[in-house]
């Protein structure tokens, strides 16, 4: 998902979560030299592939501690820290499972270790093999940490418990929406609208909105209805930014999205957009093409005339709009401390930007 | 690994650890409820590939714990639970890795929803894909599950930390193991015996051996001088153990192991009775058949006839009754209390039995 804009991770906020990862790395290396190189290697590669994000999760997690009046950086930067490796672990074994060997424009574990495989003389299929291999392992031992560096922070037992449930909804909800996702793309039929919202409530917006800004709150030793609250906000936000990220992944550029803007329709992915446009009679016309691993660009063109045409398109920014309306509600609540509205509107406004 | 007549789990220990399983799952499957029968189900299959186990780590931390005193039932059965679950998360994903669909004659997690597939008319490569897909799931659910069990005991936090530190350590070196693991069988060349055996220390012995039987005693309160010896203890009798196992896999009988008795010549596994034959001019004669998915019932006589004249069986079968051995001498260790080397001499001497 792309986020920039959204929310800037204060400088000595981002240095604070850099610093936590470059320690828990630096620690896990130096210990994984006791097992040889290709093991620090493969902690290298871990490593690399947490740098150059926009932090996201860990900018939920500090705009909510900050605003409410949160001191303590190094507890918050270890939270983030812990959500940022859980995205790392998710998006790593994403890759394994849709077999994907790039993102963001450069090679992942998986790709990485293929590659090379392929330089030193393997076939295609133990290649693949070796970049799978490292790519789960790689991804458990992200997994395993994010718990880890929530244990570090000292924090008061309780606390510390609700952190680590809040982690666990996390991973509990993101595995159901994969396994769900890949249900979807292995069946024939288009879902409803409603299934793929809930589908992708589950797999992105409970990890990357939900939880992260529950966290801040929690952190900051806020009262269980803020908590809810912000569940309930980060739960509508997050379905919104998906639904926005759908949309641009067929008719945004590749500026904006970082990849191809026909690859999702080549791969047939299930989105609201689809979802809407499959009960309508044109999608005859396209419906064959969807999914169609060789489509062309004029391919991609016919299907984003009929996504257009239906009211797909209209139908999808609707949607979007009005989760993120929804938020912007949830946010307006006498309940809500000022700093706390001020600092989370410009993350639903982001989204209204995005599909105006 | 075999560890049958290893070690009897008590039945009112074995109990226990059942019903913190239970729990676990019961309260599992009603969150999954939230997410559709789908999800329920992959919790179902996932709980039924922990059930019928030996419960050899259980066994390995309860030995210790009642050996040495301890009382709480309960928590034992929490960290014995933990290291089950972790179990399962490993091999899980290491069928994942290696391609299999079956575990112990039965379909395994990924088989289970591979063959389900197949039945519903989906291609064989989407089929396999829907298998990996829900044991990358299943299993990444299991690790980050495993934890948490630990911190259900309501320990006091020094014991809490040092456990979760132990289990840190099993992941972490099971993850190492698991790469080397697929380096050697990716690479034309075999290992020296000396890599083999660190390899399969780290991939195994770590987990099923030293960090079960040291949890066992931090538990129980003993002091760092006891739990530094019990990771010791571990390390022999674990290496032991997978020496055993290597030579069953290859001059074993299906009964005693569960699996054909060629399949690791087929696979072309590295252990240390080919490291040491490979190391011999006759195995030029063997060479090309071993690792041939296609060997036959001759083809696998031809390499154990060559790893017999080569001596290579009798040379694993001393580094495993040596392994065994300094496993019984550290035992005798006059600081080691008395019921706890009682406890643990069968763990050594069933090797002795086996290579017998």
């Amino acid at each position: 998902m792309d986020g920039s804009g959204l929310l800037v991770l204060e400088d000595d906020r981002r240095r604070a979560v850099d610093r936590v990862l470059d320690g828990f790395f630096g620690g896990a290396k130096v210990r994984a030299a006791a097992f040889g190189e290709a093991y620090v290697r493969l902690w290298d590669i871990l490593e690399e592939s947490t740098i150059g994000g926009k932090r996201f999760r860990p900018r939920m997690v500090s705009a909510v501690y900050d605003a409410l009046g949160g001191t303590d950086i190094d507890a918050a930067a270890h939270v983030g820290a812990a959500f940022e490796l859980l995205h790392t672990a998710l998006v790593v074994h994403d890759d394994v499972i849709d077999g994907d060997h790039i993102r963001r424009g450069v090679p992942n574990v998986a790709g990485r270790y293929r590659d090379r495989a392929v330089d030193s003389g393997l076939s295609d299929r133990l290649a693949a093999l070796a970049g799978t291999t490292a790519a789960i392992i790689a991804g458990d031992l992200a997994l395993f940490s994010a718990h880890r560096l929530i244990d570090r922070t000292g924090l008061p037992q309780d606390v510390r418990l609700r952190l680590l449930d809040l982690m666990d909804d996390a991973v509990f909800a993101s595995a159901a929406g994969e396994l769900i996702d890949v249900d979807f793309s292995l069946s024939e039929s288009i879902p409803h609208v409603d299934e793929i919202l809930e589908m992708e409530r589950a797999k992105t917006a409970v990890y990357s909105f939900e939880t992260p800004l529950q966290a801040g709150a929690i952190l900051a030793g806020a009262d269980e209805g803020l908590v809810a609250l912000l569940g309930a906000m980060g739960r509508e936000v997050g379905i919104a930014f998906q639904v926005v990220d759908d949309i641009l992944g067929v008719f945004g550029t590749e500026e904006q999205t970082g990849k191809t803007t026909s690859g999702d329709l080549r791969e047939g992915k299930r989105t609201v957009l689809v979802a809407y446009a499959a009960t309508r009679p044109e999608w005859a016309r396209v419906a064959s093409d969807f999914g169609d691993p060789d489509l062309d660009e004029a391919g991609a063109e016919r299907i984003r005339a009929v996504l257009a045409d239906t009211g797909a398109l209209a139908f999808a920014r609707d949607v979007a709009r009005r989760h993120a309306d929804r938020a912007l509600e949830l946010l307006s609540d006498p309940d809500v401390p000022d700093a706390l509205r001020e600092a989370l509107r410009p993350v639903a406004s982001a989204v209204l930007e995005r599909v105006r």
